[in-house]
Order: structure tokens, then C-alpha cells, then sequence
């Protein structure tokens, strides 16, 4: 397609994005071209701006514009329950929730041999020394459930043996909404081995 | 949702863009702060660059770098046939079906009285402009087929009356791939009023 050079590198760009195909960066780009130059502009400042401002927390690892997060910095969130996350996006979805008043660990990544990623390259380390501080400490585990979520759980777990945490995962089961004879088998194991009295 | 300044103001200004709703922002925000730095600042200014450096061809109103367009500049095109079309967007369309070689001319809306537009409101001076200037011109109306792409189509109809030039409409009828039963009664009547002698 012979596209003007500054809307085909538009396009280009905005193809890079996540589940943002070739198509759907041109309705974009071509947007962009339709829109208010105001808002273009304001647009090209908070790209750069997010990337600029944001950081994260030296505490747990979730973004903030300051040095420590909204969460970690809130006195009536309880300090001893961690939620352990692979990577901050799960902050946001326990945060909608409304359900969760602990504050989270972002360890950034998973144990996974395969790709060649041990537990020194994630962020255990400081998990460990901020559970070493506490006097009742309760570790939620909230990692995907595969190989690399399940190895990186038990290799913390072991790390905290002889230490008082309490240490759970989240439950196992079906998705509410989900049609039953549409789950893959291991789900629906879990979820008969988890099943809960009513 | 708590989220950082920056961070909030990025994912509105995502949400603008058309076809992105509130969750979708969410999660290219979050890509952009995870991306490289380089990515991002180009971004910002190849946004910022698409919208200054575009603007629209004096003859036919596609965009362009130059104050003519690559269509209307291409000696091999054939200057004598004119594609009306309603937004620039549609040229992309048409280049990429490969199999016109005519030129275009942009409307930049339609006549529509409900919308207080009028004849003059869009590109249709220039259109007869260009039309009188021409040996032996042919227009193929590419409209909308609704009541203001009927209109807009008369209207321009009328205007050429008493001029020496073809006029002609895209084709109404079934599209490729379509299931008859799913297709509704307007466009099977045209399908079938317009049938082709095989």
C-alpha cells in the first residue's frame, strides 16, 4: 500500500501494540489524521510523559509516578498479607475487584528454566526480606497456573519453610459463567478436589 | 480504578481513538510503559509528525505530504476517470483491491439535510471543476448506499446534465462470501434487478 511516509511509520507504530493488527493501525492512524490537532498533541505528550513519570514502587514493584505505590503508602491496607503477582497488570484486575485491602509483591517474571530465567533474575529476594520484617506475615500466591507459576510458588514456599508465614494460592476451579462442558479436564479436576461444603 | 496521573491521562487519550473501549486503553497504556523507551518517544512524534506534515491533495483531497497527491501526480494513471468517494479513507480500500486505475476525488461528506448539509458544504465545485476541464470524462460514483449517497449522487447527476461525461455507480449486489439467507431484502432486490448475463 503506497501510504504518505509519516502515516505509513504512524501506522507501523501503532502495529506494534498489542493485539493491534495491520488493519485496525490504520483505522487508528487514519484516525489520528481526522482528529483535533490539540488532541493529537496532548496525545504525543502523555505517551512520552507515562514513560517518563512512571516507575516502580521500591517496595513491591507495582508503578507509581513517586518512589513508594498508592497501596504501599496507604495506612489502612494491612502490611502483613502480600499478594505475590508475576507481573503489576494483575494489580489492576485484584484492585477492581474491591476485595483485597493486603498489598501486593511484583516479582516480574517467572522461574523458568526453559528460557533461562532462575530465581535470582525475579524478584524473590526482596520478597523474602520484606517477609522477614513482619510479625504475622501471609503470603497469597496469585501466579499463572502452569510449570513455570507452579515451580516458582514451591521454590518461595521452600525458601520460607522454617519461617511463621502463612502461605496460600488462590483457589482452583471453575469460572463463574463458564459452561461446564466446555473446561478442560484439569480445571475440572481441581475443581472437584477443591470442592467446598455448602 | 486508582490509577497514577500519568498513567490515567494516557489510557483516556487511548480511549478516544475509535474502537477502544475502556479495557483495550487499559492494556496498551500498560504496553507503552512497558516498552522501550526508544519505541515510545518515537511514537510520540510520529503522531505528532502524521498529523502536521498530512494534509489533503488541491486536486482531489487524499491525503498527501505535497500539495499534490501520488495518485493525481502518476503520469500513468488515467486522469479522465474520477472515482467519487465520500472520505479518503475509501482510496485506501480501492488501492489495495489493485484493479483501478482512475483517479479520485473526496467529497468529505454527504448531502443531508437532517445534518444541515448542503451542496455547498462539500467538495462538489471542485469536483465539476475538474470534470469541465476533461476530453472525455467518466465518473463512478462510490457512495454510500443510503438515502443521503442516492442524493449526494443525483445532485452532481443533475449538475453534469447537459455535459458530455459517463456516470456511473459501483455495482449493488451480494458480497463474495455472503450467505443469501443472512442478506437482507434491499440488496437482494438490487442483486437480482442488476443480475448479469453469464
Amino acid at each position: 500500500m503506497n501510504y504518505p511516509e509519516s502515516l505509513a511509520h504512524l501506522i507501523s507504530n501503532f502495529a506494534k501494540l498489542p493485539g493491534i493488527g495491520e488493519k485496525s493501525a490504520e483505522r487508528l492512524a487514519l484516525a489520528i489524521v481526522s482528529s483535533e490537532e490539540e488532541y493529537v498533541n496532548d496525545f504525543s505528550a502523555s505517551l512520552k510523559n507515562a514513560k517518563q513519570k512512571l516507575n516502580r514502587c521500591t517496595i513491591c514493584g507495582h508503578l507509581t509516578e513517586n518512589e513508594i505505590c498508592s497501596i504501599c503508602s496507604d495506612s489502612t491496607r494491612d502490611k502483613n498479607v502480600i499478594c505475590v503477582i508475576e507481573d503489576f497488570k494483575s494489580i489492576f484486575a485484584f484492585e477492581s475487584s474491591g476485595k483485597f485491602n493486603g498489598t501486593y509483591h511484583v516479582l516480574n517474571g517467572l522461574i523458568s528454566p526453559m528460557d533461562d530465567i532462575g530465581p535470582e533474575d525475579i524478584n524473590i529476594a526482596s520478597l523474602i526480606n520484606r517477609v522477614e520484617k513482619l510479625s504475622n506475615p501471609e503470603l497469597i500466591f496469585a501466579l499463572k497456573p502452569t510449570i513455570e507459576g507452579e515451580t516458582t510458588t514451591m521454590y518461595i514456599k521452600k525458601l520460607l519453610e522454617n519461617k511463621p508465614v502463612t502461605i496460600s494460592r488462590l483457589a482452583y476451579g471453575i469460572p463463574i459463567g463458564a459452561d461446564l462442558d466446555y473446561l478442560d479436564n484439569i480445571t475440572l479436576a481441581h475443581a472437584l478436589e477443591d470442592r467446598k461444603k455448602i
